[in-house]
């Protein structure tokens, strides 16, 4: 991607020389996701143009320059299924990352695809062959997680680990998820599994909601058929009149922040985490809405190594239950990234996934 | 106070027929605060006027059916200091009281001076004498704690230990208050005691800032003779350009919440305490503020019996040090009470006592 | 109940003279727990002989003073399936109920069947009709819930819910269950739906353990067949030899506690439930097990109104898919319950069903 | 130090060849410890002997290679004053560091003067120049604060601060601390400071006492003095009966940790953070003690990069009024520090200060 709102070209790259601790790895899937299209439409900040894009990326070990351990300190071979967590550097050391436990804020924090330009190395996974610089976190991949699993759920897998990790959900809580994109549909899945007694899913169009209800959805509500009124009538009917217990917002709408806190009851939590980019403003009325409602709003932006390595666990366990990979509709190769990327930004798919040697 | 907008009235009341666990409390001191104004310009739904204004209200016990003894076990004769509780009927039973494990949005609360009418008797402390019906959570004063520091503290003190039990300051943090009402003096003076690093007080005129440093406040910003933008850089520059880790809203405005969520630092959190009535709507952005930000926003709804509780010993341990009665600047008889009420809706005064023998 | 150590007896009463706002439940089941095992021991202390035994109970609506309505506000007609809150009179405002939020040791709190005197009338389960008094929780039985599961789970599904919001459950974490009785089985049924990513039950005898597989238990460790050092050995195995996240201990032995602080991993939480009598001193080292491991021990003491309210939306939720109604092995009549008293103390089931009409 | 048990010796050591991001700092002061007796009586395990000890040091920037910054991004010149946290290499990767949030347990984490071997290099306080190597977290020393005050506190107010964070104080508990070391004054000083009701602390000998009060202690109990009963009698006299809202072992003692679940009240906090080594078993009731008491009971290991920075701001804002340098009582030479750990190890005073230029 040479810069925002060009198409995206093929080059090709040498293979970097290996540091010490430093690995190669040859990438089975990649993926198209809606940060992709942010940066294709030049809507992120500070993006180091030209970028490979593709931050959650997985493969096999290609080849490694000394003995590699992943995280968990399991010995890496060649030919090993990996994944690895897009988001590097983050310091351990400053305010963000101690007295504030927000590594996610730390500002030495990089993510492969996004904040890693092209002319430093195969920082991204729309690449043959992608780059772990030494301090990168290596995580084998289980042997029940399928590489179309790992990357359907991809990086909207580990946001919803974030926002269940911010959820705090109570067993027999109501979940109400705005929004049906890769990431909602994960939230959805997961806040069924974290003990919601139930999950309310509004989002759009149709095919999406269908998909929403297989992750474990037991209510959709379709966001092309109704009005914001009977949105909010349909939930306080599901809750004896209450509404919701937690909201989460993964749909990056100004107008759904809006919707939002009326969805929710008195002494509620409202997780916001679908607003990556600016969406515009929103109206609110913080005596009606949040002092009077005694609300917690909790923002909840990007995702840690935690989030990482437990989004490989839920993987293992629920793969077989939850269908992931079809979040992931559609494969394409190389030279098919700018026919993806059109798709995913009239939403016709959650995700597309990108296999560079098709 | 027979309606919204019309002058309070003397009205002589028969003393009630005390039933068994009932008991009468000669007034010592009532309050005017901020919520006697909204209530004398009908800005709260649902009140059954005529009503005896008054909701935190302190006194010696007057008589009592039955033998009595405080929350605390002691026993109580006449005579005794008393303070009680202004909420009382919450039912311990509901969702909100139990599931929620929020007593404050308890459809069945009730709050002397406020949702209780005249016409059911002296639920107020606007009068000589105030009938503490059973199951009014009463507590003996300590002595260490004065009239005038109970009153001057009063309603404000209350809602100020809630906010500072939802604002989880961890030691050394860098606390805003915005408000140098009775609320905020509170707020800053319990901030300051719970281990804040610096307390920052936003507001106005001059005198109620001058207060707020004898309450314990680091530094002062005079809301009169700055710009947001100035506000916004003082606060920067004094947190190495972070900004605030927690906010404290007392203030009533919506403008000072779109200012609060510009003044907390990533990561941190804001809690939103001012907004008793409805001041309007706020414009905010859910990427740039919330989403982005990492942040916890938290709304705080009145004051449970805990905060009851806690203020009494608060005041016990920190009277000395703590000019709470300097809140009440001044006292007025039964017959004063326009002008009470006058003063304060023009801000003149951050709360006025009120003596009902004078 | 006479008195400890004695046969329990049948007696006549007569029903009461309902006060306003008073009810009487025509039981269709009672159970027979540990607790009343512990009961007929005389293990507990102040207990007010003679009782009439059975404390989480379910019937139908016979009889109300006054139109009467459940918790949650929906309106009760004879013949209503009914739960109730065995404890009754938490007093909503002491030190332990309000500042300390630990309703569970308010010195006012009562208990049905145990701490209430048959002398003051039916308060507890083991009779036909149960006396509801003023005040005492009461919640129509959800549709799906049948009396079986209800009291199949019974307190210990109770004592589960309040285990797992103690536990604090984070998605993927392994938990390991101490104990297969009622309380153990419920615990992990419950763990498993709140996230856990393996649950592993240490119990016996092998019927037990089978159920608690039906229960949702992954791993079973049957404590009759192994050595402690084996179950250690056995949960490192299963946790990449970290040990579990968090132990459940829900045995009832002081050495089931030493073993516990062994189990767990470093920063692990250790929630201690089983312990509702005294079964002796254990020995642990300060040193090697909590400061060295960072480690949480959280007590828990019996169950709040939240946890009876919850737990009949977690019964609705998944009655379908989790065996209480097996927990409740036999039905006794009143005249079989010294027969029933028998087989609990001997551990033969986990727990009996009272029906007082058979 | 050569060995356990053997006297320390002065050796000469060459200055390290500095890589980049690597320096030298001239040491101010270093401190004897209680973790020092414990290195020199061989009771702790896995330390590389020889070994230089001083695990928290402080001084002058001696020497840097390349442009260096502190952690805050100020930069630093040659002869600024200067911090170090003393535990390094902590990875940021494993599941202790981000799933489990427990970084003072991750197995990569090393510390000065105790873990390092002097075979590595000047790894260690008492020595006239001490190693930082790259990664190491240095920050400046504010102006505030004296190297006195900073070394005074020490390792005891970084393990302070953690035990504050773990102790979660509500405004008006009673905190009791058990335990008149280095730990115990400064966790009784940062008690009062986070809004403790009252602070009681049990130690010994009476001039630890004293210093106590000075630091913040409200009332003093005399280990020497009185029985456990008696100071369980006067912890009750102070808390109407009820116990300490949070207890902190800062003992090292078995029968310590025994006394203070009796200490607490019920649904309290008990932090143990005193038990570094190994001092025998100790015997309690998980009935009496935990279950019944639903107590929380949490262990403290070590502190974290957020403990050592927060320690820094706390000196700050309150070395003009908490005496932490009279804590360091003495100062010693290089020449003297067999006699510092004699005294140390007589418990003859909480701490040494070490000035290996003298």
């Amino acid at each position: 991607m040479p810069a925002p709102h060009r198409p995206v070209e093929i080059r090709e790259l040498s293979e970097p020389d290996l540091p010490p601790g430093g690995a190669l790895m040859r990438t089975a899937f990649s993926e198209v996701c809606g940060t992709d299209v942010h940066l294709w439409h030049g809507r992120l900040s500070g993006v180091p143009y030209p970028i490979i894009p593709g931050h959650v990326t997985t493969g096999t070990l290609d080849a490694a320059r000394g003995p590699m351990k992943d995280v968990l300190g399991a010995t890496l071979r060649e030919g090993d299924r990996l994944a690895f967590f897009d988001v590097h550097r983050t310091c351990g050391r400053c305010l963000a990352c101690t007295v504030h436990r927000t590594p996610t804020r730390c500002p030495s924090r990089r993510v492969y695809g996004i904040t890693d330009s092209a002319d430093e190395g195969l920082f991204g996974g729309w690449a043959q062959k992608v780059y772990l610089e030494p301090g990168v976190i290596v995580a084998k991949l289980p042997e029940a997680v399928s590489f179309e699993a790992y990357i359907g759920g991809g990086c909207g897998l580990l946001t919803s680990v974030h926002i269940i990790d911010r959820a705090k959900i109570s067993m027999g809580d109501t979940v109400v998820v705005q929004g049906a994109g890769a990431v909602g549909l994960s939230a959805a899945a997961l806040a069924r599994r974290a003990g919601a007694g139930q999950v309310i899913v509004i989002g759009a169009p149709k095919d999406r909601l269908a998909l929403a209800v297989d992750m474990g959805a037991d209510h959709v509500i379709d966001l092309d058929a109704t009005t914001a009124e009977e949105r909010l009538q349909r939930v306080r009917d599901l809750t004896g009149g209450l509404g919701g217990d937690v909201i989460i917002e993964a749909a990056g709408s100004a107008r759904a922040f809006e919707e939002g806190v009326e969805l929710v009851r008195n002494g509620g939590a409202y997780v916001i985490a679908g607003h990556y980019t600016n969406n515009g403003d929103s109206t609110i009325n913080a005596h009606t809405h949040i002092n009077r409602k005694h609300l917690d709003i909790r923002g909840c932006w990007g995702s840690e190594a935690a989030h990482f390595l437990k989004a490989l666990r839920i993987l293992e366990r629920y793969e077989h239950e939850v269908p992931w990979r079809k979040i992931g509709a559609r494969v394409y190769g190389l030279s098919q990234l700018n026919e993806a990327l059109e798709s995913a930004a009239k939403l016709e798919i959650p995700k597309a996934l990108v296999d560079p040697w098709r």
